[in-house]
């Protein structure tokens, strides 16, 4: 199909296209509903009960526009965190706070800087603004972040994307390196540390928070631990000047009342986060050992989900990817090599783990059998 | 507060801004709730009982991403209207729509043409993507669609914002008189019809939707005559390579799973709408009943308010806003002479209707007061 002519000369050089192809998608490709859900590193443990009720109670209120300063949310927040609310924005989702500061910060002729494989909305974002993209390459399964800051040196880069914990790859690096890296982020260039995976990481994964560095922003959501990835919210924390710059562009009647009252809710019922997040490490153990089980090695996780070592190629992983989706396994894999010889299975309750250890024996031998018929 | 450094020179040059200070802000700047809540042309009435179900219902699968194509509810829609599903962008409010689209076809250097005193959002969006802006004057209490056009000539400019029913006004012209407008588009322009209040306008305000027509694209939404503005679900009709191209920059995972499931019931539930459209429809006529009563000129409406002419300038006009806010009734007002002689009144309940009949003689007294004691 031609674009339309109208297109700015930016937007007729993107492709339209989504960073991920949604798992209803695929449901319509293929023709059959997944079994298990286990491919968004989604909560199948769901959100609190009380975010659920609050939902529900918000949902007769749903004429009334929702409160463009999300003043109730970010007071909460603040106190949560022991910070101001002129230090938080939120936003639909980390993806939505990603496109906002990526807009604010970044126009053709900016550099950018990520890791090979790491969050593929982020770049999209970063074509979307025109910005220049540098990719430098896992260390091993962990991002690495000398050469994150290198190569931010090396290219005056404006962004540089970090996530600890990683996603895919679930690993983490301690506080003290992610410090160091605060540290060194060059003059003129902003660190966003994506912590999406905050709540199941190690409590010295994460460093203090300290609002007075302009060097780095850092990307809280609702959609992991707590549970409520389909009410689309996340959060920044920044210094104040760079928050502030949020009511620049943001869509300031951008979030569904409903979903401020859930987030509201969740945050409030620390007890049953916990639970989950213990139910949560419990399930990534648990898939640890069916991974082990069926002679694949288990990346150590930080996160809500466990990456597979596949011990091929990325063609093998593919194949096993493609026998788990065949037995209705809902699973994703790392898109670019090495990283792409692993399968990353998100957690969740027990009745999914299950339907993953069954499938996976089948899914295995028939990407081995495929592997030994073609040519070595 | 200084800006931060390392902005983009186009949004160092945006004021931290929202083009509405939100119900919800005022209500904590004052220090009291309002009593009826008519100034932001919300739906008292209420969705759907089984959009509210639907909401309570899709509670329990927050833990769920959206659906990033909106499929269902793009299907539904197409069969609602006749059209396909190529013809259909799906996101988080006609606000959000409107900022896709002026990004898709609006950088640095680009013209843009609106009426003065319309849909200020619309004017944040252009410059928030670096357009230039120009602005007609109403011809009377409508927007003028000559001028409209012949400064769409004169500016070269891509995109034209029109909307019909008119908001601040309520006023409308014919379908004749848009489908002539539409076929005066200038070439290489791009008519942005919005219509959110299409459902309370007579049926001869609405042309018939024609997908093939590249020159308009029409706006829609579910937070007026659907009653929910705080879900954030609105829609876009065009054609088909002008919609594909939305894929290119949207959010993909922006709209709530949630609100997905209000949109998709409240479509459903026509006889629901029905009935809302009629009772909004006697509020209208009780408003302008009230407006008259209190020597107040109502404005013919088409939409689900009624602007009423005060008869003096905008000075007087905001003494009598304020007088209903401090008498707990939120409206508003247009914000540009010589519209700006009027108060903007949403259509409600019984209730409403009758605490803003409550309010308003005094509130009049007071402003009228008020203007006899300035120097004339």
């Amino acid at each position: 199909m031609i674009d339309d002519p109208r297109l700015t000369p930016l937007a007729a050089s993107l492709p339209a296209t989504v960073p991920f192809v949604g798992l209803e998608a695929q449901e319509r490709t293929q023709g059959f509903a997944f079994d298990a859900r286990l491919g968004a590193n989604e909560n199948g443990f769901g959100p609190s009960p009380k975010a659920i009720q609050a939902m529900a109670a918000a949902a007769a209120d749903a004429w009334k526009y929702p409160d463009p300063e999300n003043y109730d949310l970010k007071d909460a927040l603040a106190a949560f965190h022991g910070i101001t609310p002129q230090n938080i924005a939120i936003d639909a989702g980390i993806d939505t706070l990603l496109g906002v500061i990526t807009r604010l910060l970044i126009g053709p002729g900016d550099q950018v800087v990520t890791s090979l494989g790491a969050y593929p909305t982020f770049n999209y974002h970063v074509a979307g603004y025109g910005g220049t993209l540098h990719s430098v390459p896992y260390a091993g399964d962990h991002e690495d972040i000398d050469r994150l800051i290198a190569k931010a040196h090396e290219t005056a880069a404006k962004l540089i994307y970090f996530a600890n914990p990683d996603n895919p790859m679930g690993s983490h690096h301690s506080a003290d390196d992610v410090s160091r890296m605060i540290s060194a982020v060059p003059e003129g260039c902003l660190l966003i540390l994506d912590e999406a995976y905050a709540e199941t990481a190690p409590a010295d994964a994460l460093p203090p928070l300290d609002v007075t560095d302009t060097r780095v922003i850092r990307m809280r959501t609702f959609s992991k631990a707590y549970g409520l990835a389909g009410a689309r919210v996340g959060y920044a924390i920044g210094a104040a000047p760079l928050i502030r710059a949020f009511d620049k562009v943001r869509n300031h009647f951008g979030m569904s009342r409903v979903s401020q009252a859930a987030a509201l809710a969740a945050l409030a019922d620390q007890a049953y986060l916990a639970e989950v997040t213990r139910q949560t490490i419990a399930a990534r153990a648990h898939l640890a050992d069916i991974a082990r089980e069926n002679g694949l090695r288990p990346l150590p996780s930080a996160a809500n989900f466990v990456t597979m070592d596949c011990g091929r190629d990325g063609a093998f992983a593919t194949d096993i990817l493609k026998g788990l989706i065949a037995r209705r396994i809902f699973v994703r894999m790392p898109g670019v090599p090495p990283l792409n010889r692993c399968i990353r299975v998100s957690c969740g309750p027990e009745a999914d783990m299950a339907a993953f250890a069954a499938a996976l024996p089948d899914a295995i031998t028939a990407a081995t059998e495929n592997a030994e018929i073609q040519p070595a």
